[in-house]
């Protein structure tokens, strides 16, 4: 039986943090993440991939923000799926260029994907996460004239005079609105990639769905399809090979392969929940208290190791 | 069995010449549009629906100008394919919303759609598509130094000053890319939203596909797709209810029902090859030619009627 792997992508695998942002850049980072996953599907594995969208949204919100004297901006749900468009894009086109050099002819595809989330999520009453531009306490002002539905918080500044963002709720995902076309294509034998940047976040309104201004963890939406299609592994790849336990400190030690009881014990002492560490345990977590059988976070480079040789941090049953 | 419609939409029908393009507007647009093609899904066909995105394209490539001078501008093929996420979000949104209400659980999903052109396409070495803002005199010849790759033409001029453009190629479809997963996404019961904006124009490269700056006729890519699945309509929806002869003339008459060789016949004429019918026009035809069943052009308020009662221009075998 083909064993299913969803792997979850961060977003500055795409843009690190020296690039500018070119697609030429995204493009390069593209295909070296792709090069990495075809040695997966090379060992026989089937592949759902999913990838963060922070840097293209980022990049995407300055552009709407200042084209808005000439055309209207996009609300952050449509934002998020032109990103999937984007990302879509340039994932599809390489992990197709690079199977077929290699004489695989399984087809790739990527999906404008909806995730939806309850508009009675805890996180809408106190929304963190910031998004786009920085902006000066003047444009603060007439933003919040401007565009009164937006929240506007002051946060670790850019610079002294840009110190202001806007903020949006990050709500848990609750289901994947196209997980049966997603279950089917995958059936069909195509590697799909789906819930980009978290997926575009959807609330059940009076007429049906609707977008939402808000932005879904995209490794907890990873853990939430992975749930959903029923993946054998779920496979966070980051800038780093391990979980680390007392970070930073003389005693860190690497998290290597423990089970769920044991990260749970592990999680208690706090260690790895703050930051951007966290988010990827509890997803790695929530996946094999689902059920899952093995839930992976490690770097890019061992993502081959960490499946065939286990490698990394490993949460089992 | 069940017959398959390939239902081409103009981008128009999402964003009017009198709407200022904001993302309600373009819901509503979207949701009249779905509307009637729900009708057609309950009439017991299954359909494959592609778009335009000039509107969108257009407004998206003011905000990338606009934005440049603090992040970078993606490449058309990017845009094209952010478009495909923004319109295919929208329209899985709306049908699936549509459908539900109706008790109809067919999944819809909108795909990330590369279409294959050549470089050698002829019309690489006289482009004439425009494409985004107009420039000034002065804007245009900085451009021809920031952007060596980019064909500036003088065009019908938006005002006095500003009547410089892009053009780019808009080169005929070869293969779609992603015909196979649109192949078995459809036997798999899946409405698919395929080839957005004629599809993102790619080349094969040195090193396999890559993307090109161009845009694909969406009718004419959306009649390649049309062949390749095997579809058995090909429906353009348009502004108009029929294409014309004699187009403003005393004498202007509607085209009907008519066979492949008297359409032929008509188009020697030559009375509706320019403007924005002619690539409908040769769209239906080309269908024809290989094997499609029929081909109509209508309105959006006629699909129904064009399809179950022989309404609107249609070209038979």
């Amino acid at each position: 039986m083909t064993k299913t792997i969803l792997v979850a992508l961060g977003g500055n695998a795409i843009k690190s943090a020296d690039d500018e942002g070119t697609a030429a850049e995204q493009f390069a980072n593209v295909y070296k993440a792709s090069a990495e996953l075809v040695k997966l599907i090379k060992a026989g594995y089937k592949l759902v991939v999913t990838h963060g969208n922070g840097p293209q949204a980022g990049n995407l919100l300055i552009q709407q923000e200042e084209g808005k004297k000439f055309v209207p901006d996009m609300p952050l749900d449509v934002v998020g799926a032109m990103t999937q468009g984007q990302l879509g894009y340039m994932f599809a086109q390489a992990l197709g260029n690079l199977l077929r050099k290699e004489g695989i002819e399984t087809p790739v595809a990527a999906l404008v994907n909806q995730v939806l989330v309850s508009a009675d999520d805890p996180d809408y009453l106190d929304p963190s996460k910031p998004v786009g531009p920085f902006f000066t306490e003047a444009e603060a002002a007439q933003l919040k004239i401007d565009k009164p539905d937006w929240l506007i918080k002051e946060v670790k500044p850019k610079t002294v005079e840009k110190r202001f963002r806007r903020v949006v709720a990050s709500p848990k995902p609750k289901a994947n609105v196209e997980s049966d076309v997603i279950r089917r294509m995958i059936d069909a034998g195509i590697i799909v990639i789906a819930s980009g940047g978290g997926g575009v976040p959807v609330i059940e309104g009076a007429n049906g769905l609707e977008g939402t201004a808000a932005v879904i963890d995209k490794d907890i939406a990873g853990a939430k399809l992975a749930e959903i299609i029923g993946a054998d592994v779920l496979l966070i790849l980051t800038d780093v090979a391990h979980a680390k336990l007392n970070y930073g400190k003389p005693n860190e030690t690497n998290v290597g392969t423990v089970s769920l009881s044991e990260m749970h014990t592990l999680a208690e002492g706090g260690d790895f929940l703050a930051g951007s560490m966290g988010p990827k345990v509890r997803a790695c977590m929530k996946f094999v208290e689902k059920g899952g059988a093995r839930a992976i976070i490690t770097s890019l480079d061992h993502a081959y190791d960490a499946i065939t040789g286990n490698f990394g941090t490993q949460i089992v049953q």
